[in-house]
């Protein structure tokens, strides 16, 4: 067999020493970091005199959520009637389902009920299946397409659907929009932000010219949150801040020391000439993929240690010309997407002060 | 709002129109088809005079598991301990981990308490760590590299390794291998096939000629299954032949007409030209992105409609020219792979005769 390992190549934070009595896979969250990051997150948006509301699809925990609440957030973003469900189960009474929600028989059953015990409000961006809405008597916020041209309507189309929302009884608390186009490389991070409040800054002129009141004028991803948060926009939705993650790095928006969260993992096998092989495949890296990346994570401290192939349970890592790790040791991996990595476990093993302190449950895992 | 809705570009089996009242993103499984690809598969290895091990990766399901065994299966193959746990404690008693299990003081407690239950038998490729398998005291396949390069050792180095587990006190069943370059496309699978027989044969003669008992010759993927079941192979181990999915479809192992599960989305909006979006995103269609195939999954019966981009709860859509669903429109999605995409659920939706039949849960998901 073939025992090439040796030391770390390059001095990394102490909580990436993964701590050894880990069954791996495992995914990894340090208390210390995350409390950092959220703090940090609400003294920006409060200092430029926003409202933090942020997107709990990256954790799913209502530990953490409740983390967010107390630095200041104002309420949850989630992604379905799913996630929704949980948090309002867990006593999170505001939440924004920031997706155009297509209101079927159960989903019209699945919101009434909702209504009934929080605040909670849907995105729309068609007038298909208004009035079903509107029979619920929920809110609505009309999304924007910034320019990502996935959901959401042009900013010049906000009237023709906030006369539809009006026609149908439906109450409109206002806008939002996601600059997805900002994950195409750094230098897209800024030109996003601006679409953000461009997109944010016409449909709110444009709907008040109208008469149609403005409440809420929502924008702002983790790359974005800070740019964006001027103008009109009032709102800021951030969601991957709390851990971060390889695109992040890769996007410049933070540097490794900000990285609260990894997937703990075991080199099993090392027989092939500079690779090596950890027990992180698919099902604990998850397969994202962004071309700004090579491969699906990195290793920190192990100079050039690239995952650059994933099978269900194998990552296959490029071995560093120094010197990798050997068989039997843990290693800590930055994936690419936590928010993904995050939906396939269920629970973070949490540490504090380079101790074990527990476990969380992913509480809206799969949902 | 742009409604290009139109009928279906092509006729597919029924299977494929989505029962209206579910839920979505769901993982619907089609009972009929399910039962005969595990019949086909159990008859065409009986044939062949070879046992069949069933990855149990795959469906991660003990109804499912029962309906192989059912079938004729002699065992399962499973990939992690934890799903070893799971059959085990589902009452499957034949169990093998296809995966160099490193024996940490927390597996070797897990194996011992299996070993006391079942018979557990692990994979190994290296001597390290091989005393602490021995002190549990379950039998072992060495793991034989026919390829793909990724974890086992090269077929002429067995019989050290099986003098190494021999000094060790350590059961040598057999050997096993993985074609996993199968996978590079139709015009691989073959050469795969053969490789797999190669290195089984050139490891079972040496051992033989060392005077080392092989009992179990294990190879076969759902690619290479009927092609490797010859000279010494005795045993197969396919997994996802029991729903088959896109990336088989394009290697040519099967036909539409054999996919037994899909993802069941609705069209929620459409408002960018050439496209619209469903509401399976990379949290339920998984982000595997094989070179092979275009995209992240297609729609049958909707011509070139396939599945361009994924974010976590939106994928887009490539539009058909001739129309495509409307919003609120339900559709099938045949994944590129199912065996990352059952990893995401919580349940299948079963369906037979084209009616709900009910739910299985993903018992071992996440394990």
């Amino acid at each position: 067999v073939r025992l090439t390992g040796g030391d770390r190549n390059t001095p990394v934070p102490a909580r990436f020493e993964v701590v050894p009595q880990i069954d791996t896979p495992a995914l990894v969250v340090d208390l210390d970091q995350l409390q950092r990051n959220i703090d940090s997150m609400a003294d920006a948006t409060r200092a430029a005199g926003i409202a933090l509301r942020p997107h709990a699809k990256t954790h799913k925990s209502s530990d953490i959520a409740r983390l967010q609440l107390a630095a200041g957030a104002v309420g949850l973003t989630v992604a379905t009637l799913g996630e929704a469900e949980i948090f309002a189960k867990a006593g999170f009474d505001d939440l924004f389902v920031a997706y155009p929600v297509w209101p079927s028989r159960s989903a019209v059953a699945r919101l009434h009920a909702l209504s009934e015990r929080v605040r909670i409000r849907v995105g729309v961006d068609s007038d298909a299946g208004l009035s079903k809405l509107a029979d619920v008597g929920v809110a609505v916020l009309i999304e924007l397409d910034c320019g990502q041209h996935r959901s959401g309507i042009p900013p010049h189309d906000v009237v023709r659907l906030g006369r539809a929302c009006e026609r149908a009884g439906l109450e409109v608390s206002g806008v939002f929009t996601h600059a997805g186009h900002s994950y195409a490389g750094p230098e897209a991070v800024a030109r996003a932000a601006r679409d953000e409040v461009e997109a944010v800054a016409a449909a709110v002129c444009a709907l008040e010219r109208a008469g149609l009141e403005v409440t809420v004028a929502s924008a702002g991803s983790t790359p974005t949150a800070l740019l964006s948060a001027t103008g009109p926009v009032n709102e800021s939705r951030p969601g991957t801040y709390v851990f971060n993650d390889r695109q992040q790095l890769a996007l410049g928006v933070c540097e490794l020391d900000r990285v609260a969260a990894y997937v703990a993992a075991t080199v099993v096998s090392n027989n092939v000439d500079g690779r090596f092989v950890i027990d992180a495949g698919s099902k604990a890296l998850a397969g994202d993929h962004p071309p700004l990346l090579e491969g699906f994570g990195s290793l920190p401290g192990w100079d050039d240690a690239v995952v650059t192939a994933l099978s269900e349970h194998h990552g296959t890592v490029r071995e560093p010309a120094s010197g990798g790790p050997r068989v039997g040791d843990t290693v800590a991996v930055v994936p690419n997407h936590i928010c993904t990595v995050v939906n396939l476990f269920d629970r973070f093993v949490v540490v504090g002060g380079g101790e074990l302190a527990g476990t969380w449950p992913v509480t809206a895992r799969g949902r």
